[in-house]
């Protein structure tokens, strides 16, 4: 039995000091138990038991990137001048379907296992990759239909990251408007072709999701046989949603009610589905949210870049619906930033402090964690985001001793981690048991 | 003469490969020339010069923080929970008043000697130091007066930062009201009192400003007084002002104007003066700060932790306002990322892509660069901020090789650098030609 020895350990009851992490055989938690009996003397250990100390580190469960779209890294600091002459999301979206053009596997392989190899860098040990580009740039299926995903769960295995394939299905550009020659590589001819591929996914062992884009790519009877597969088979089924004001107009001019009603009447909305940005979600698509225990992911630096909105955070807690995070267009990765900016735009927004947060005394620090982690590993259909017995070892191990860090306690530290630092912090990372990466 | 040498060099013309930064005795640069000429041939150099290669790094200026209260680093991770049942700006500054309390010179030595330091290593090379607890807890003065700011002198000489002390003057709570018992170190007992402070410590060789600390703390004989002796002696001015609604409200109800409009009035603003925040500035205060060519100093990460609001940013470029940015509260020390959300919130409140942009086909890379180093610069009375001759050598070294930067070109590194990376890419840092700093 192998045991981690850090400083700290945060659980469920707040920051421990010298427990034992001890790991299984099967990538999991298999208990957490203290270093010292009360009278400072070392409780023995199994036969063969390794004890690895990690001195001066605090072990975190390991962030849950919940949205990811991992082959727009290559936009990183190339999308930042207008194209034709405007500078909104729409424009953005021309650069990004050329570089969607120019991928073929292996670019897509090499580019995923560096960004990959980034997320874990930064303290993400979980990726939900909502993967939309699927067949050869012609729109011709590949001869094997998913072999740019299987580039994809080959980088994800060679960079150590857990992943989870969210399968996208796109069908045209907008309501009564075919898809556009850029947007031919993400379609399937119909939702049968697209649920034939997630079988195959499913049965080369990969951890798959539904991916329906959002309303405007997506017809109704799709959405509504999606969601039946969803829940048949119990996956997760994420989709884009009310991320800007003109899918909102378009939805409501095609059928007369807005995305998430849209999305409510086609039973999509549900605790096995995780809406992401929800941005501009009015009062009764919050109450829907709510009311059907449906997720919603943030991106908080993507969200910014597109100049999207600040979401109705107050809302969000109010009505309890569960917040994760993604890095979503990977111009930025640090789950550190994408929290800190979470909690500081709506601070912005309202013109207050504390907005994310579990209790009238609280701090936003456990709050922040349980978006990072343990809300984005139910949104992923994943048995992680918390250090406790069963639970798979996915840890990200944070150096006391960073600068940035100085004055933390064991009270503040989330807190400290989460307002002061940045993903520098992060030390080492374990994937599954196995350590994938260490500074 | 010693040179630097670099695989690039940030120049008023761009990035140029393969330029030796020549640094003189005084802490300059002397001169900027290629290394080879264009045959190939590597150019001659003087008798005893030294050449130190940097490769697989660019050169930047230095960056500039033109506002920090050093000791408020102290509260990084723990001013997070409710004060007092509310959660505001005014609770938040109940726990800065606390830890003012604590303050003596030893521990504001400690404390600022080691938070310049994490400022060097973000890529700080100059801090303008806004400081304003000057005596003894119970009001009265050191034997020494400025004791408290030596210290900081002595931290910064210790640590290597370029200091420019801006001495605060403060003299009550709010306009009609005395000072309150935790403002009593603040508080000078006339405006002549403090003008002998300031010029005592001109007279230790110090780099000075001035800094009223905002409308409400300062009357108008003082304001028009410390005006004057900028003027006079040609020194900085910086003042809050704006920052929060209840602050304006209260200098409409006392003056019957907002508070630029009084400054206005007082011939404080000008070119010599820096406004600090400025969030809440109307369409006619806008215009008295264009005007008047005074500088505005953004703090977005300290913005956002209070809950300030997003400053009209469209309306600082639209009138030619010059941005500079600071630290203020120290949460945070990374300029990468305060340039970048002062832009991301710039386009999360217009919904709109490149609101801070020199020109219409430009990206913002290179307006927040300037805003980032040279108007910092200006603001603080510093001859730094851009990679010239004659200017000083304050530099910071990126590591180009750093996973972050991967995909960067050199039509695009500073949007790279901006929205992609964190300060984790400093690798180096002089100040005054000096190698102060190394990861």
């Amino acid at each position: 039995m192998r045991y981690l020895w850090p400083d700290y350990v945060y659980t469920p009851r707040g920051w421990q000091r010298d427990l034992l992490v001890a790991l299984d055989e099967e990538g999991r938690i298999a208990g957490l138990q203290p270093r010292f009996a009360a009278d400072g003397a070392v409780f023995p250990l199994p036969e063969g038991a390794v004890v690895e100390p990690l001195p001066g580190k605090a072990l975190l469960p390991g962030f849950v990137n919940v949205h990811s779209h991992v082959f727009q890294r290559a936009l990183r600091g190339l999308a930042q001048r207008p194209v034709s002459g405007h500078d909104t999301f729409w424009s953005w979206r021309e650069a990004m379907y050329a570089e969607a053009q120019r991928l073929d596997p292996e670019r897509l392989y090499t580019l995923a296992r560096a960004t990959y190899r980034e997320m874990l860098a930064a303290g993400y040990t979980t990726v939900g990759e909502f993967h939309y580009v699927h067949h050869q740039p012609d729109g011709r299926p590949y001869p094997s239909p998913n072999l740019m995903a299987e580039a994809l769960l080959q980088a994800a295995r060679d960079a150590g990251i857990r992943l989870v394939i969210l399968l996208a299905a796109y069908a045209r550009n907008d309501f009564g408007q075919p898809a556009l020659r850029e947007q031919r590589r993400f379609c399937d001819p119909s939702v049968a072709a697209y649920l034939g591929r997630v079988e195959a996914l499913r049965a080369l062992g990969a951890a798959v999701g539904l991916a329906p884009h959002s309303v405007r790519a997506v017809p109704e009877d799709w959405l509504r046989a999606i969601a039946a597969y969803s829940r048949r088979e119990r996956l997760p089924l994420h989709i884009h949603a009310d991320e800007q004001p003109a899918e909102i107009e378009s939805c409501l001019a095609a059928c007369g009610c807005r995305p998430l009603e849209l999305l409510a009447r086609c039973e999509v909305l549900g605790p096995l589905t995780t809406v992401v940005h929800a941005t501009h979600a009015d009062q009764r698509e919050l109450a829907l949210l709510a009311s059907s225990r449906t997720c919603v992911c943030l991106c908080p630096t993507t969200e910014g870049d597109l100049g999207d909105g600040i979401p109705p955070y107050r809302d969000f807690l109010a009505q309890g619906i569960p917040l994760a995070i993604g890095s979503d267009s990977n111009t930025r990765l640090d789950p550190f930033e994408e929290l800190r900016w979470a909690e500081y735009t709506a601070r912005l927004r309202y013109g207050e402090r504390r907005v994310l947060v579990a209790g009238a005394a609280a701090s936003p620090g456990p709050y922040l964690l349980a978006c990072g982690c343990e809300h984005g590993a139910a949104a992923l259909g994943v048995e992680g985001g918390r250090l406790e017995p069963g639970r798979l070892a996915d840890l990200v191990a944070i150096d006391l001793e960073h600068p940035m860090l100085q004055g933390w306690t064991t009270e503040n530290l989330l807190d400290s981690l989460f307002f002061g630092a940045s993903a520098e912090v992060v030390r080492a990372v374990w994937v599954a048991g196995k350590q994938v990466y260490v500074r």
